[in-house]
């Protein structure tokens, strides 16, 4: 519990309406995607980078714990107040588009816009931000950034991180500073920003981004190829990006998540094949995107894909993308409860990493459908048990272990996108060494030495 | 001075031909690009990783200053060792290419590797690794991924960082670590490789470099354009990368280069030009390459180009590079010292920062012929004086202070791409904030508490 005094300072400093610490919305801000729940002391609205200065300062002062939220979308429990304190939350003021730069192709936005809004705004002016993580339509940049996080165009147009050009950030102790430029190059001083991406909260609050944007692609084309089995499939997957064309994204399905939608569905989907995989391209001219299909359907059909269709419509493109968007939804007719992951190996492994995680799903007789990004080599790893069933669901935990030492021995991480939080924390000490796990601790404790940002993430404490 | 029993120890590890600490080669291991030079106390070779361990490890317990060292041709004396001690040169034993994985293309390599070896290597496999400093022909990789180096190509693929998938190191204690994976997405854990990136070699000796790989387009056109004047030049770049085509390199040479390079090599160059921009487009398609060509074309003659030439063969294109390639050295025609700066700004401000320059030019009554990399508006700015001239000298240095606040002005950065090190230390505290030098600090200290790790540079101490 906060002491008084503590919400009597944020009252004044922020006026009564940016201060929550009433049971509702402590409920309403102890959730994220996971199923896990820690409700807050209070919830703060700063208004501006000197209200959040200001809040780090008295927060380092008095030892009184702060977690940065975003729109409480993440997968691991990165923005839950595990230890209590206080949740930093940026929708009602700090949510602006401040600039969209056309002439240097830059936007500059606050940490609470929408990941969507951003897309949305820059396309209208001809421009072009690729991050689309699956939480778009919700997620912020602000989040973004801290995880890291991905998309289906990883595959040719990469991941946040690739795009943030600069961050401005108070430390916990209240100072504010600004690491990068909206400049291409920059190498003066230690690169900040490239230690800020993906830190999950815990090193800095961010107050605002500066994001590079690319023009958008004039045109896109999909395409589908079915696969007898998932393992040509992955090997057609790697051996496509190696041939000298990069598709925007390039998806998979297995053939467990294949007979899910369908069962769901009814879409006349190819129940006996193996794999499907789902490929856009894009480009400014008509005759480059018939390059790359015809390079990409090549490669398909050399590596056991027995049907290639080409979309010749939007509504015809959409149909193919269907049973990927739906892939999720769709998996609970193998069980209540889906412990899903993210992990990620080289491409070239990825038919090894389908076949150890079958061989996984047979010693614990359950299901394991995968489907995924398998463009940039990651997969999201569902481990479907009977949520009811106690015994199941400690089955399926000793499955994910085993789904992680099979990613970790093959080159591969524990996430590719959704980061570690409190859902990976455990399973750190598999992924690093001692030495590694020492400097994290040392880097967490230069920033932030009395621990009050998000603590009790990232398997630091 | 090193004590006898260090270089014992270092010659029982290492035997005696892999340290030297004779008169001769503390001589050779003493210079950089710069003109300045320091003495080392010894020089050693270690064979591999665990001797680098070994040797920072007793070194930090020692108290010994260690350099760490690629090929000496920095431009600003990040590998000089100021303080004396040990300079650690990886050019005899770590300068494999140990893979080049032509499925994840993906190439490992030691950090003595230099940087055309690798492009080559590559590129014998269908592969392609973009970054290309000027000094590619002898630089490390060790040196590039220190520096983050970038290039003429960096307009349309980037700098060294965006390459670096992974890195080995060795801490200032000893410890070896891992950073990052053979894989395109990987959040697990902080972002060490991208705050070791650009480090210069402070913070850790690096041992290893995952270098991320793309297929090499099959080809390249040439063009250049003349313009009437340079600040016409400058709009057409940032309205060109605007436009949605990205050419690869975006080259200028103002006025005072074109003529400098006429005079030495009486090349027919139009001497009355503003500016040339000498560009180049790469792609699989030649329909893909005439298009970007078109709209460069279209964007330069709307924005006062009267003269676009488009290279009909190699030796044409190499024609219209050769004055581009030249203007370093052409440049002695006004005064015997160059003092070369590579600030950066963001593309669109670059009219005004060579109205700045002229400005400053005039005031000081020197030359300041530019050339550069403008498509990433990274400007090679050459403040010429008389080397013999004392007061010639120190005024050109009152120049250049002119040059990095005109540029900080602008929104841009001390260095592009050469970083920080010895020479451009005096003017950090121009560029950051007390808070950002002290968190660099921070940052230093939690690395590097002795302080034994290449001391003395980016104006840390």
């Amino acid at each position: 519990m906060l002491d008084h005094s503590h919400i009597y300072f944020f009252e004044k400093l922020l006026d009564k309406e940016n201060v929550y610490n009433d049971k509702a919305h402590m409920i309403a801000y102890s959730y994220d995607a996971t199923r896990a729940h820690f409700e807050p002391d209070a919830v703060l609205f700063p208004r501006t980078e000197d209200d959040v200065s200001t809040i780090l300062k008295y927060c380092n002062e008095h030892g009184i714990i702060l977690v940065p939220r975003g729109a409480g979308s993440g997968f691991t429990g990165g923005a839950l107040p595990s230890k209590g304190g206080i949740v930093l939350a940026f929708e009602k003021h700090m949510n602006k588009i401040l600039e969209i730069d056309m002439e240097n192709m830059v936007a500059i936005v606050q940490p609470g816009v929408i990941n969507m809004d951003l897309q949305k705004a820059v396309e209208e002016v001809g421009l072009f931000y690729p991050p689309d993580p699956a939480s778009q339509n919700y997620s912020t940049i602000g989040g973004n950034v801290n995880e890291n996080a991905g998309g289906m165009r990883a595959a040719k147009y990469g991941i946040t991180k690739d795009y943030v050009m600069a961050i401005r950030a108070v430390l916990p102790n209240g100072d504010i500073i600004k690491a990068g430029k909206r400049t291409i190059k920059d190498v003066a001083g230690y690169n900040i920003a490239g230690i800020l991406i993906a830190s999950e909260g815990t090193l800095a609050v961010t107050t605002e981004v500066t994001m590079k944007l690319l023009s958008k692609p004039k045109m896109t084309k999909t395409a589908m190829g079915i696969f007898d089995t998932v393992n040509s499939a992955m090997e057609a997957v790697y051996k496509t990006m190696a041939s000298g064309v990069t598709p925007v994204a390039m998806e998979f399905l297995d053939n467990k998540t294949i007979r899910a939608v369908e069962q769901t569905y009814n879409k006349g989907l190819p129940i006996e094949a193996g794999a499907i995989l789902v490929t856009d391209v894009d480009g400014n001219l008509e005759s480059d995107l018939d390059f790359q299909l015809a390079q990409i359907e090549k490669v398909f059909r050399e590596n056991g894909c027995d049907e290639f269709v080409i979309a010749q419509s939007e509504d015809e493109a959409a149909d193919l993308w269907f049973a990927r968007r739906r892939a999720s939804q769709a998996l609970s007719v193998y069980g209540s409860k889906k412990i899903n992951e993210d992990v990620t190996v080289p491409r070239a492994v990825l038919p090894q990493l389908l076949k150890e995680f079958d061989k996984i799903a047979e010693k614990y007789n359950i299901n394991i459908p995968c489907f995924g990004h398998t463009g940039d080599g990651n997969v999201h790893t569902n481990v479907m048990v009977d949520g009811k069933d106690p015994e199941q669901v400690k089955i399926g935990y000793e499955a994910i272990k085993e789904v992680f030492q099979a990613t970790i021995d093959l080159g591969g991480t524990l996430s590719g996108e959704h980061g570690i939080g409190l859902a990976k924390a455990p399973y750190m000490s598999m992924a690093f060494t001692d030495e590694e796990m020492n400097l994290f601790k040392t880097i967490k404790k230069a920033f932030d030495p009395n621990n009050i940002l998000n603590p009790n993430k990232m398997g630091l404490d």
